[in-house]
């Protein structure tokens, strides 16, 4: 018995349909379908969707036209809630930790050195060369050890920076003590103060909305810089737009609450707020790591076993 | 017998005299003096100069009035032409090299991930998403192996590109095979068509000077980016213009030729041309780096040793 794949696009099935044949099975069969189409004469066993962080569109899909779907995106949060029953939901661990982790560390270096004041500096063809804090000798606290935590942990090590660690609770690292303790969230009262820039690497969790929150700006030392590339609720923006305006803290954010960032909002425009629109993981290699990762729920599928990473619907 | 230190301000004057005066020795007399002041009543045995890129005002030095120049900078070209016979020029090495790596991976990170479109859109508060290279995967050709290319190298450990070094002279790592292979610079024909990202790490000499020329970048491949955080010089401006001009290739420079970059020069604002003036290894750290060398050229100069990093002079 064939199984059946829903792909959301033309370039998706050009670049799998050759992979199919060669590696994995001809019982294997393609076809590009997406939520709101006609629903094909049978079920789809495994529905790739689009590239996307909002799923309110999964309302209407119909368990009897999809039996798995496939993100491509590692957060979910909201999924839950609109996903039917009858449905199971796999995120796509593997593809977007590590790109994630690079902006993370783009958006730490490019705000250390100067940006966006040199960038603005370019459009106006100044050439004037304050000094800025740079990387070397700073405090890090990277909040989130998990995915990518580990891969902005990986990028920082060669930097000469001083990186303290703080997840859900305290605990050793499983690499052993050489990697240092990994604190917990309630130590945060006595780490911010240290701390000259901070990471945000948490998923959205009712226990992480609004962490970035007045109180938690207020023990950050004059100066600090705050990095979020996990989801935009995470931070309080009101409380934090106020702690930038008095120049009390710096901000980079890959995301933001809301999304997009409506023209006007003083996130723009604020000195020492650098914004980039939810570039996230996506780069142009990042069909080098969901393509494998899609090939290989179809392998996991056609042997009659379950997806990996299923997320809702276990 | 004491010995005399010129200091270039107050602030480094401030700075060291309570280390001089703990660690050192009270026969240390330290003042501030720069080249065109009054000579001071006796020989200065250690001239600390500000911090420049440009060395023409050394001409003026006298050596009845100052016997060894330091330096902030790691870079001395053209001050071997103006330093006169008898007076002897040390460089900072040691102070700017981490910095420097640490600004080459913010322009190599900043470029592969959309400044300056992104910084661009920013100022014009527009949410756009579209997608760049990323350095994930990313064939990086560093050229030079001295100590920015090394720190170089340790930052972009961590990110999953792919590295190849090359120096003068091709070579075995001095570290041991596992570092892998050091090509000569007679090879960049043969490796600049695999090179996504070409960074520029060589001191300025007759040897480098306009050693990226139209041969050069026509060998790269299209859409490749060429990072300098060296001296302009290396780079042929004009060559690169059409280069960048065409779409063949991106650049990310914080050295140009001329400096300062003049308004209206096409390097300011075309599309794929990341410009910081010069910024280097001057960030808010830097005093942690400097003095600790000033002080070791003390303590040496007091024991009557030579001080280290003679560059000129000999």
């Amino acid at each position: 018995m064939s199984i059946l794949i829903g792909l959301p696009d033309d370039d998706m099935l050009a670049r799998l349909a050759p992979e199919v044949e060669a590696k994995i099975s001809d019982d294997v069969e393609l076809a590009v379908w997406r939520v709101g189409d006609e629903p094909l004469d049978r079920r789809i066993d495994l529905l790739v969707i689009p590239y996307v962080t909002s799923y309110g569109f999964l309302a209407e899909l119909d368990p009897a036209h999809v039996s798995v779907v496939q993100s491509q995106s590692l957060g979910y949060d909201g999924a839950a809630d609109v996903v039917p029953d009858g449905v199971k939901f796999c995120n796509a661990v593997g593809v977007h930790e590590a790109p994630t982790a690079e902006l993370a560390l783009t958006l730490v270096l490019a705000s250390q050195r100067g940006w966006p004041e040199i960038g603005n500096n370019q459009a106006a063809e100044k050439w004037e060369r304050p000094v800025f804090p740079g990387l070397i000798g700073r405090h890090v606290l990277l909040i989130g050890v998990g995915g990518i935590g580990r891969e902005v942990e990986a990028r920082l090590s060669g930097f000469g920076a001083i990186l303290t660690r703080v997840a859900r609770t305290a605990r050793d690292d499983e690499r052993g003590p050489a990697h240092g303790p990994i604190h917990g969230i309630d130590e945060l009262p006595e780490l911010l103060p240290g701390a000259d820039i901070v990471i945000l690497a948490v998923p959205l969790s009712d226990e992480t909305r609004g962490l970035v929150d007045d109180a938690f700006l207020t023990l950050l030392p004059a100066g600090a810089l705050v990095v979020n590339v996990s989801r935009g609720p995470i931070v309080d923006t009101d409380a934090l737009v106020e702690h930038v305006r008095s120049g009390h803290v710096r901000s980079a954010l890959d995301v933001v609450d809301p999304e997009p960032l409506p023209a006007g909002h003083p996130l723009w425009s604020l000195p020492g707020s650098l914004i980039s629109p939810h570039l996230g993981g996506n780069v142009q290699s990042m069909k080098d790591r969901i393509d494998p990762l899609v090939l290989e729920q179809i392998g996991h599928l056609r042997a009659g076993r379950s997806p990996i990473n299923i997320v809702i619907g276990k």
